[in-house]
């Protein structure tokens, strides 16, 4: 039933115009999805100069308005970022479907039979930052898995976003689907997100993307399930017998490969005894690539490095920076990640599998690691195709998530006239 | 990392150190978990004496409060009460361990080997009302699968449960494990209830057991993850085909055999061709058994019964009540349950595969069936083993909860020095 939320009347009936949307698309076969989304890679294509025309005028606000040079990296939208966003829900669209994959079965004693099958969630509220990108990803998310979506896209992008979504209803209404199966909420302003997260009976999950204190305030406020997608303080701990040259290659990888984003290592532990001969050279091959390296004390006395103090344990840098300390063993790094990790991505790199299997075992992350490296925590990377988000709760996802992770489950239960005695 | 708490200094204290009791038992082996168990159950029955006198005290100050009477049984223990547990505890040890349970694997085109394994969730939070029989049933739930617990019992069972807090330390300590691994905060009040919902970073899933308003406000104000164990407004449709025998034999087993729980049915809605042929059978069939009949006007028209109004079919009466209402067609019954249904359990009893089909797809319930009695949604007729509640929410567990959905799980990923490109 759907509870009585206080808002704005016309956000009430959206909401429920979705969820009666929601209706039809959770009962649709995969050959009509996959024609939406067909539509809807052609109709990027085809309205790409509309898309543009309606980026660049909050990119020219944006910009009058000051905002940070990566904002408004993330808010442009080109002809071939457009043509980047199409090919991406055609890969959406070469998914396999999992809705109606039965999870588990089996026959009661009593000869009832027992099916957990995959059901979409219903609809699907999403809140983002001025990424445009995002709201075709999501969208095309999904309607794959059979959901409505809520989108509350931020007021930067809000122009972009009216045509994206007047696009994707174009492809719904195309495949004899109804419009509000995927709606923006971005005309409602600010109030419109704080009613969202109460929208408990009208949205099922909501998923924040975006910085950390936007995911904290959603995952504080909110009243309706969130899934979390997270921080990461990622960690490396370089261990007794590993190789140099391996654990150089790695965690250049990981710091340098792509620095802003999540799985990129922010911290590096090294075994003790392994700290005079690698540190030396793993600094400067840091520092070759433009990484500044913050050390502890131990650090400092092997290498030129800027000194850490206990907040550089903390931090995610997201930036061409990473901390290093050097840890007496395997059990002192596992302490040092237990106190200081956000539970994202660790990796050890060693030649022993008894350490590997203890710390694989008592790291208590999404994702753990035996030599390599963190950038490969990511849902392309594990063959997941479209990036939903990396979950850092341990509730109904943890780690990357892909289309499974958007649905939900039903018990389905066949008798024959039975009765419980 | 742990996030600040604002709250009394040994409350946070205590749940830092479960935390620290949830990184021992996570890793613990399903020997040494079993043996906790084994001592958990022969102390019980030790200690009965200790128990049922400790127990008393409450059942006295509640009897003197006034509370009903339905409360105060299910918080009196009786020996034979206490000898029940014991056997749950047993039955629990029995099931199989979910830790360390690969959920999916493969290997990926570069050649790295990921796992999704199943693992702790970590610290459970538990809050529920007056039944010290729950803080055994979660302890022991908890244990075996390798999680800590914080209990928050209410103060009507707190001699109970102080009791049985301590033979469960006993229990642990007994096997090696520390104590801390089970706590109550029951000393700490409602003030303790309003703190554990807001201990992000110490609790990592809470679970609310009890009537509707608790599930309401636990959902409505924690911060941290919920699993909502609801409401049941259950339907079971009579479609045209049904047989009638098996029809009247479903209804009432549905209604009468415990009339108190959330699977029993709450409203019938009848075929409109089989109504003159079935309702008057049917209800002659419920009143025999003691069941106020509140119908529709055509019912009305058909037998005697209570009017029924539309507060009727929202309704979960929890007793020998049930609503009776003719619909026009399954697609009638469907919208009907659409309107008024919690997402419990609904029913159709059919002949017709074709009906039956199109019930299963568009009911959106946790559990539905068919030609079944909704007594079945059940952990224990599922083969689950214990009881850990049914979850009427979409993320991450819906309907019966096993001890698989006490976990969570991890990634692992094993490398030869893979670095991404």
């Amino acid at each position: 039933m759907t509870e009585h939320l206080e808002a704005n009347p016309a956000f009430v009936r959206l909401l429920e115009d979705t969820r009666e949307a929601s209706r039809t698309l959770r009962t649709q076969s995969s050959a009509v999805k996959d024609e939406v989304l067909t539509r809807l890679a052609g109709l990027l294509r085809e309205r790409s100069g509309d898309i543009v025309e309606a980026n660049s005028l909050d990119y020219e606000r944006g910009e009058a308005g000051g905002i940070a040079t990566g904002l408004l990296d993330r808010l442009r939208l080109t002809p071939e970022r457009v043509e980047g966003l199409a090919r991406a829900v055609e890969d959406i669209r070469g998914l396999s479907d999992p809705i109606g994959q039965v999870v588990r079965g089996h026959q009661l004693p009593n000869g009832l039979r027992v099916q957990q099958v995959r059901v979409p969630f219903g609809v699907v509220g999403a809140i983002y930052e001025a990424r445009p990108n995002v709201t075709v990803d999501i969208a095309a998310l999904c309607i794959k898995s059979g959901n409505a979506a809520v989108l509350r896209g931020g007021s930067l992008a809000e122009s972009s976003n009216r045509v994206l979504v007047d696009i994707i209803g174009q492809a719904l209404a195309g495949a004899g689907l109804p419009r509000s199966a995927v709606s923006t909420i971005d005309e409602f302003g600010r109030e419109g997100a704080t009613w969202l997260m109460r929208a408990r009976g009208l949205i099922d999950v909501l998923i924040p993307r975006g910085s950390a204190s936007l995911i904290q305030s959603v995952v504080t406020e909110s009243q309706v399930p969130v899934i979390e997608t997270g921080e990461g303080n990622v960690h490396i701990f370089v261990d007794q017998s590993a190789d140099h040259t391996q654990a150089i290659d790695i965690v250049v990888n990981a710091k340098v490969q792509r620095p802003s984003v999540c799985n990129a290592v922010e911290t590096v532990l090294v075994h003790h005894d392994e700290a005079p001969g690698l540190i030396p050279s793993l600094v400067d091959a840091l520092k070759a690539q433009g990484v500044t390296v913050h050390g502890c004390e131990i650090t400092q006395g092997l290498a030129e490095v800027e000194p850490a103090s206990t907040d550089d344990w903390a931090r995610e840098y997201l930036s061409l920076d990473v901390a290093m300390r050097v840890v007496d063993d395997v059990n002192d790094a596992i302490a040092h990640i237990q106190t200081y990790s956000t539970g994202h991505t660790e990796s050890i790199l060693t030649e022993s599998v008894t350490r590997a299997e203890q710390f694989l075992r008592e790291v208590d992350s999404a994702v753990v690691m035996v030599n390599t490296s963190t950038r490969f925590t990511d849902g392309g990377e594990f063959g997941f195709g479209a990036e939903v988000g990396i979950s850092t709760q341990k509730l109904h996802a943890r780690g990357p998530m892909g289309l499974p992770e958007l649905t939900s489950t039903k018990w389905i239960v066949r008798g024959l006239g039975h009765t419980r005695s």
